[in-house]
């Protein structure tokens, strides 16, 4: 008897981070719900992906209803998307995590770190919600056509924040699944951290090198 | 005829990082200037140094009177004494290049990130001096310990911020002096990556991981 994996929907699981790892976790064996504005795009996205992975449980709902349904509410979208989507999702996900892999980004300045007043957008999002919902920030240094490639290995890592450590438990090892590897980092304030890097890493990706990402150093414990 | 380096002034050069930097630049062959509210904690200092370093050229004088002497001003003083420095060293850094490494920890929750009101230290440094100073953010998330083993080789790479890339180059090559890999991460907003990204490096440190630090991957072009 294999354990039942929790139920992820990707709230903007049309676009190419959303999709990308709403395919490599249901290649993991969660079930998974696309999230899109219109029914029909997301049953469409969800089709083009059960093509993919014939074996793989995908469907596609609106946004709010894919919420419903799910154990796991995951957020990627653009900042500019960020509010109308929390309040979209926000009776939903009460009593559940919330990922947040939204980056506050301002064009045309996206290379210049423009942080929101609550910090970050994970931040913004727990404040807006409340704390009936776990929001847990990860994924938003991720490269997302690297994540849309199932057999691309991402040498990126995640940095994982939230105030809960069960939580950012659960959101490591959805991490682990899509083939990453993710860390601990801190409470849902430290987001700002992973939130300012993507301008950086927009930067570094300007100059000589591609993908730009970063991996933690230093020495293993024990 | 060897290139005469610049002078470098490190304030705070008596604490562990500065002392650290202090030293592997005077390995490397450039004049530097011990800097500390008293005269004589300074010339105690840059003694201690010169027996170490005995070919370098390493003096000590007091704060005001070290950014003076220097061509290139380094502040690695703890976030409380930030601001009294940079009153400090204000006049005497007008057209230089003023290397800031505060990072702005605030105790007792140093594992959570807290940024100032104006983003980083650096971009607070850099308001207060107005634009006749070059303020350049770098080294916030090295390890101090690991700076002053003049035998350690240091993986954690540097962000250096600054809107001036000629300054950040003057950076990025004081870094490589010092052993460490460093990269061009963009305009002085983007100070906030590094500043914030110290709060998470401790926050790992806490975990199964000892000096933690940051690496840029990625793919080099060319």
């Amino acid at each position: 008897m294999t354990e039942q994996k929790p139920t992820i929907a990707v709230i903007g699981g049309t676009g190419a981070l959303g999709s990308g790892f709403a395919l490599r976790w249901a290649r993991a064996g969660y079930p998974v719900i696309i999230g899109s504005r219109a029914t029909e795009s997301a049953e469409k996205k969800a089709a083009e992906m059960s093509a993919i992975l014939p074996d793989a449980s995908i469907r596609g709902l609106e946004n709010a209803a894919a919420a419903a349904a799910a154990d796991i509410v995951v957020l990627t979208v653009p900042f500019s998307n960020h509010r109308p989507m929390l309040e979209a999702v926000c009776d939903a996900a009460q009593g559940k995590i919330l990922v947040d892999a939204t980056v506050p980004l301002v064009p045309p300045k996206v290379a210049r770190v423009q942080l929101p007043p609550e910090g970050s957008a994970a931040k913004a999002a727990q404040d807006f919600l409340g704390d009936g919902v776990h929001v847990v920030s990860a994924f938003q240094n991720v490269a997302a056509d690297l994540v849309q490639d199932l057999d691309a290995t991402i040498e990126c890592e995640v940095l994982v924040c939230g105030n809960k450590r069960a939580a950012r438990q659960t959101v490591v090892e959805m991490a682990e699944a899509a083939g990453l590897t993710a860390w601990h980092a801190g409470p849902i304030d430290n987001s700002a951290a992973a939130d300012a890097l993507t301008s950086v890493l927009i930067f570094l990706n300007r100059g000589d090198i591609s993908h730009a990402g970063i991996r933690i150093t230093g020495e293993r414990d024990g």
